[in-house]
This record gives structure tokens, C-alpha cells and sequence, in this order.
């Protein structure tokens, strides 16, 4: 999906976006927070960042983060060429740091750069990467209407209560039950009076934002039915879960390159067709040399799988300038750009290649890069 | 971990398992029941079973499918050599399909096989496959002494309950509840009882096997922390974890295997002590095309990786034979075997080599078999 223009919010209203991002990630294991961790190459909060910035009118995205990594998010930030985002000091507690993040719109001492207060505030998680615009766009209208919505989604597991002695006290009826996920969204005048209200326990073992709305502000949020990609990522498995996502993701399209010598014309076309039946495919006959605006097009649409079908045993150069062009080209290239070049490629052997492509796209292994594979 | 053979339950009671893997899976979307889903080729089910045959103390494990999939279990027993394994044909609902599954231990006339009724019977979900015995054989300890006991997590979300508007009606605090999970183990007679005496709303409607030891039985089952693998694979993302999770189990060990020409002599010494760093390492020199019992003892030990060096450009031959030997080896080969043959592996390379190599143990890709990589 591309970054758009500046569009209108659903409802007209003004909208801007808090993601705290300041958690520890203890129950991830290891010394990294888990918003930090390495995705493809890439921090979990840079593809949430990324999803709302995504979202062309979502005005400030305030990512909240521990003082300790005040300077890593900038980096983030430059890094991937993020726009829009401020970044904010975290407190101790969660519900601290979303307080931190709504005070650089209303309060001039708490921020150098003071921001313009939107109409509704949306609060989503450095750690749910895999956001879209739709459910975005239903809970602001949600909010607008009735002050505060949160998505939701069904339980997994049956809830139960424990007793002091460690026993089953009563379990709940999981139908009438549902798992409070994000994002959430609020006008912004009733959660920021609601964590201006709230007492300092609230904010130290709170966790829902919704309960503070209700609880200060007398507001009941509208709940919306979630799709199942908002989970959060909280344990390890869930960041594997997110890198295969994420490859998967990647692996919707294709760049076929050829150079137009005849010998080559006819695989040049046979091995689109094969590739056909699993992945987008897009076949253009190139020099390599030359900075082919056909290829510009390609890469300026986000394509981050370029094949290369080559009839010099050993054209290195040609490949290392093809490498060249990808890695000066203004898309992000996140992930390792897989090539191949294979001169022994036969026609019979057509569809093998396209299996090899394909597996090779699939697993996007850096170790790869550079071999030469036989079809 | 080997099968082991039949030890001493914990507080020497007669233990039995029942599976219920009779879901529908339709959160997973797509037509294959989750539990029937292909991970590393193999269906999930079918680890679930062998993380309960594993523990030597469980007498029988009860499968409970669906009618149509009673051949489709049978045969995955067949082709991964399962044992103490009943296949039962299930219920409508969860609970039908589990009742189903005691009644094989107490009623002659509901199967051609009784088996024996044991003093505890574990209830695991054959979606939930790296259950360890540690965490049963507290379940079952429990169990034991309070006639009901579950495993249990803390919530990743917060939980709450809707009004009849769709608003929030108020939230739950977090920290009072507990998601139940599997594995859970019962006194037989309790849980038989319980499910004899419940209602037709209980048997169509409930989830929770805790409740209705509770309600019918006056039972307050303990509640035992589970560890972060007990989750089950309910969505897409959780079968891309359960796939890592296993590529990861893995990629602990692999097998270096030379032939013993001296020029090899060195690398076949270097490329084990660079793989050392990152993976537990076997090497052994062999003559490929005899049955060598240093081989099959590694086989036996169930390595899942071997690593071929050799100094013939094309020797296909040889590399085939070791594929055979695997093939008939007794241990179920389900992944592919990696191998690598590489006549121009020097020993400058040696580090580039063992990269390569680690990099095809973690990412398992068949496709890239019987490719000639370069270090």
C-alpha cells in the first residue's frame, strides 16, 4: 500500500495517533523490548509507526518511549524515513506514558514543539504491527459518536477467577466476555480529562483505557469487532509469527529481468507464466546498465523480488549493477533482495526454476544471496 | 527426547489421556480442521500425540475426530508409527467429543475395545503441541489430591464485557484472572460423573471441562501456572509460530559427515569446530556407501541434520546413497534432510560454509535439495 496524500478523516474530524511504546517486554524473554526487536531486519515499532503513518489523515503520531531509548527511536525514525512522528518521554507505567503522549498536544511547558490538539485521539501499540486504515477508520468514527470505542475481539480461552487458595473460584461465559485489543480512540477532551482525573493507582496498575473514560468521564465506548490481525505481539512465538507475516507479505509480486538476447526471449516468457499460477508477476526485457525507467516504475511500486534471467555463465557485473540500481532506488529495501542467474536454464526445467524462485522468495535468507542454483 | 519406556506415574496412579481433535477450525479459515494442518509436513495432531506418548506413565491416549476424519487419524498414526493410540469417533460439540472419549474406560458396550479405566485421566487438545511432561505431571499431581486440576496463564489482554448497545458495560482487573488452557487432568470417576450427570445446554454449550467438575461434582479444581508453550494454535499466525517453534527444535544438531580423503581431512575438522558456536555438532568419517553403524547410531539418535563434505565434483551417486540410507533409516524422517556437497569448499571458507549451512538447517527448504552451494 502507498503512502497517500493528506485525505479526510472519516467524519471530518481532526485525528492524531499515541503509540506507547515504553514496555520492558519481560515476558518476551531476552534483553531487547520486544518493540525493538528485529523484524526482517526492522523494529516491531517501525511497522506500527509505518501502518498509521500509512493513514493519510492521521496528523501527529506521538510514539512514547523509556528516556533510555529516546535516542534509538530517533534513529528508528531516520532510519526508515518516518514522517509525522513525534517523539515523547515515557513514564513507568503504561497509563503514564499515554498520559505523557496526550500532554504535547495540551500542555506548552510539557514539549518544546507543541502540537495541534485533534479532535480524537487514537491510542495504539508499538507492538501490534499489522494494523489497517478500515478498522482505524471505524473506531474514530465510533469515537466521534460516542466519545471513546476500543476494537475487540472474541476470547481464546475461557476466562477463570481463582480463589485465595489457588483454586477454581468460577470461570466465565466466554460468549459474553471479549479480549479489549487496540486501537482505541477518544474524543481527545474525554481521555485527557479522564487521566487528569484518575488517581495515582490507576495509573500505576491500570491497564484499560476504556475503564478510565468510563470510570472518570462517565463515557461508555462503543466496542468494534476486530479482525485477527491486531493481535499484539507478546511472547517469542508471536514474533515468528510476525517475520512469517511479514514474508508473506512480501512475496505477493515478482519482477522478472531479462536481457533481450533471442536464445534467452522464449524463457524470458515461459518462466513468467510458470511463476503465474503463485505470485504477481511483472516481466520486463532491460539493459542493466542503463537506469531503465520501466524498472523505476516497478521499484516505485514496492516490488521487493526481482529475478534476473542472464545468458553469461558468470555476469557478475551486470548483476552487481542491477543490485546497484535496487539499493539507490528510494524504496526502503528492508529485506535481502534475492537474485538469481542462471544460464544453464532450460526450458524443461522452467517450472523447477519457478519452484526455486519461489522457496527463495518465500525464506528471503540473506546466506543465499549470491549463489548460483540449478533449475 | 526419546520414547521412553513405561515409567512410574507421579504419586504411582494409573494415568490416560483423552484428545479431543475434533474442531472444526474454522477461525483458521481455509477447509483443513487446524489440528489436521500440515506443519514441517506433518500434522499438527500428530504432535500433540507424540508429546503424550513421550511421557512413559500415560497407559492410552484416546483421539477423539469427527466422523469423516476417523481414516484420515488412522492412517497418520499408521505413517507416524503412534502407539497406545484408540481412535474415537466424536461429538458435535467439544464436550460431546470428550465425553465420547471417557466412555471408551467405562462402557463395554460403546466400544469393541474397553480399555482399562484409569485413576487419572489427562484432557489436552490436539491443537496445542509442545506441551512438556513436566508441566502434566504437575497437572496430574494436582489432580490427584483435589479430584480436578488445569493449567493456567496470565491474560494478554484485558478482558470485558459488553452491554446489549454494544458499549462497554465495565472491564475486568487483570490481575484477578486467569486464562484456562490445557493440559487438564481429573480424578476418572469425578470428571465421568460430571459429564454423566450435566445438561444437553452444558454438553451443546460449555467450554470449560474445570466448570463442570465444579458444578456437578463440588470440585474446585487447583489451577497450576502453565509455561508460555502451552498455547493453542487457534489462527494463521499461530501455525506460522508452531512452524519456527519446530524448525527451531531442529536446528539443535547436526551431523558432519567425510569421507576420509586427506585433502578433505582438515575441513571435515574445521567445519565442525566453526559450527560448534551455534549448534551441537556430530562429525564422523565414513565410507557413504556401506551401512556404517556409526551413522545409524546417530540416526537413532535422532539428528535431523547431516551435512555431507565431499571432493567430488558431481558425486551424486554417493550423496543419493546417503539419502537412501536415511530414508530407510528407522527414525520418521519428516523434514527434509539438508545436504550439502561441496567439492570447492576450501578451508578459508570455512566460516562462509557454516553460515550457509545453518541457514538451510533453520529454513528447511526442499526445494533447495541437491543444489551446489558455494562458501
Amino acid at each position: 500500500m502507498e503512502p497517500r496524500g493528506r485525505g479526510a478523516a472519516p467524519g471530518g474530524v481532526s485525528v492524531s495517533a499515541v503509540l506507547p511504546a515504553g514496555g520492558s517486554g519481560e515476558r518476551l524473554g531476552g534483553a531487547t523490548p520486544k518493540q525493538f526487536c528485529a523484524v526482517q531486519g526492522r523494529p516491531l515499532v517501525s511497522y506500527a509507526v509505518r501502518a498509521m503513518e500509512r493513514i493519510s489523515w492521521i496528523s501527529d503520531i506521538v510514539v512514547v518511549v523509556s528516556p533510555e531509548n529516546i535516542e534509538t527511536m530517533k534513529t528508528i525514525i531516520e532510519k526508515y524515513g518516518h514522517k509525522r512522528v513525534t517523539v515523547v518521554e515515557g513514564g513507568i507505567t503504561r497509563h503514564r506514558s499515554i498520559f505523557n503522549g496526550l500532554k504535547v498536544f495540551a500542555e506548552n511547558e510539557f514539549s518544546s514543539h507543541l502540537l495541534q490538539k485533534p479532535e480524537v485521539v487514537i491510542i495504539h501499540d508499538a507492538v501490534r504491527p499489522f494494523v489497517e486504515e478500515d478498522i482505524v477508520s471505524k473506531v474514530v468514527m465510533a469515537a466521534k459518536e460516542h466519545g471513546a470505542a476500543g476494537a475487540i475481539r472474541p476470547l481464546v480461552s475461557t476466562v477463570i477467577a481463582s480463589a485465595a487458595d489457588g483454586c477454581l473460584d468460577h470461570s466465565l461465559e466466554r460468549a459474553r466476555y471479549r479480549a479489549s485489543e487496540m486501537p482505541q480512540a477518544f474524543l481527545f477532551d474525554i481521555i485527557y480529562e479522564a487521566y487528569q482525573q484518575c488517581t495515582d493507582y490507576d495509573l500505576d496498575y491500570g491497564t484499560e483505557c476504556l475503564h478510565l473514560a468510563l470510570k472518570y468521564c462517565k463515557t461508555n465506548a462503543k466496542l468494534v469487532e476486530g479482525t485477527a490481525d491486531l493481535w499484539k505481539v507478546t511472547y517469542k512465538r508471536d514474533l515468528y509469527a510476525a517475520e512469517s507475516i511479514i514474508k508473506d507479505n512480501l512475496s505477493q509480486q515478482v519482477c522478472v529481468i531479462t536481457n533481450v538476447k533471442e536464445t534467452l526471449a522464449q524463457v524470458g516468457f515461459l518462466l513468467p507464466e510458470s511463476l503465474k499460477s503463485q505470485i504477481k508477476v511483472e516481466a520486463i526485457s532491460v539493459s542493466l546498465s542503463k537506469n531503465d525507467s520501466c524498472l523505476q516504475n516497478i521499484i516505485s511500486g514496492q516490488c521487493y523480488n526481482f529475478v534476473c534471467v542472464n545468458d553469461k555463465r558468470w555476469a557478475i557485473q551486470e548483476t552487481q549493477e542491477l543490485v546497484d540500481v535496487l539499493e539507490k532506488s528510494n524504496i526502503p529495501l528492508l529485506y535481502p533482495v534475492v537474485l538469481i542467474l542462471d544460464p544453464l536454464l532450460l526450458q524443461e526445467t522452467v517450472n523447477s526454476a519457478a519452484a526455486v524462485i519461489m522457496a527463495l522468495i518465500k525464506d528471503r535468507n540473506p546466506e543465499l544471496i549470491g549463489q548460483l542454483l540449478v533449475a
